[in-house]
């Protein structure tokens, strides 16, 4: 009857330093080329000093105040960290990473990943400089 | 013979205004309905200014702090910010969901999402005002 | 053909009071027991005081940095907390838990979860005291 398939995928996205890139249209992209038509698709993020969110992406303000509240919160510099030996941006990086998401799951219908009309999916960097980061994919249902 | 199916249906669930509303109800009658006596269940929260979270339903002063403590982290009216444009309780809404979740992904168990004793599954409303909210469960299992 | 299966099994796993256990072990060992050699597996956490977080396992002080963060982000005796029948070590614990993980959704590629060169899985023990702690890991895939 129901006849489930999968299909994974790596990615990698060049950021361009810290900041927010929406990946939103690799995920439909890979959504799309594995034939499922009601599933789930998985997107996760294989690093400790970047990560995901699903958030507002009409207006570009909203992505700055995001960033700039992640860097207000786990400030760089910050006299009572300890793990400071790969620079003053790498444990801020580890926090930001931690209170947003490593992996997002999104229902997949009629072949297209079910997200919200504001909806897009980021790869935040974390990191000052610019990284190829490594994602996966994968996508399960009929 | 594992013989997996999956099941998928999009509820709307009306918020009362900023606060947190307990939906585990609709996620156990949506396991029920699709028959699935082990696998997973898939919650995904369509919007941005909204999102979920699994924590204490015993004590209703927990979700009151709850409440309260994402207010202070996340505040209306901070001069930072540079979305404003929809409201003093619009940019606090996206941090707020950015660090709580969109989905959320529970194992079924005997027929049940195989939550602990004392966890709960709610729909976090971070605007003032009330709203239609729009979820999809997605069940996967035998 | 892809003959997907699944495989659920709970684990206990005892934690020494307030930190974070690495636990990627045991996710490694209940993949390679699932037979799966391709798919997902989901680790959810049955508990509203202690959470899930994938963060740098390479560094110790990148962890005890972690620990401290999410201390002063959510401290105890807050004079706003009103939720205190369970001790001043328990409210920080919703909180802490709340901006972290009750879930962790992982890739399976190679019969193993494939998370990157410097991540691990931590169970994040919120609670002064130490405590037996409920979770369950689902393989689904082929």
């Amino acid at each position: 009857m129901e006849g489930l398939k999968q299909h994974q995928r790596s990615l990698v996205i060049r950021t361009r330093g810290r900041g927010f890139t929406e990946i939103t249209e690799h995920l439909r992209a890979t959504v799309r080329e594995s034939g499922v038509r009601q599933g789930l698709c998985v997107v996760y993020c294989a690093h400790t000093s970047c990560s995901l969110v699903i958030q507002e992406n009409a207006d570009p303000s909203a992505r700055h105040d995001m960033e700039r509240w992640l860097e207000r919160i786990a400030p760089e510099r910050d006299p009572t960290y300890t793990h400071t030996a790969e620079g003053p941006d790498d444990m801020p990086s580890h926090l930001r990473s931690m209170v947003t998401k490593t992996s997002e799951t999104i229902p997949v219908r009629d072949g297209k990943p079910a997200m919200g009309t504001w909806q897009g999916l980021f790869l935040c960097e974390h990191r000052a400089r610019e990284h190829n980061r490594q994602l996966l994919v994968h996508v399960i249902g009929s």
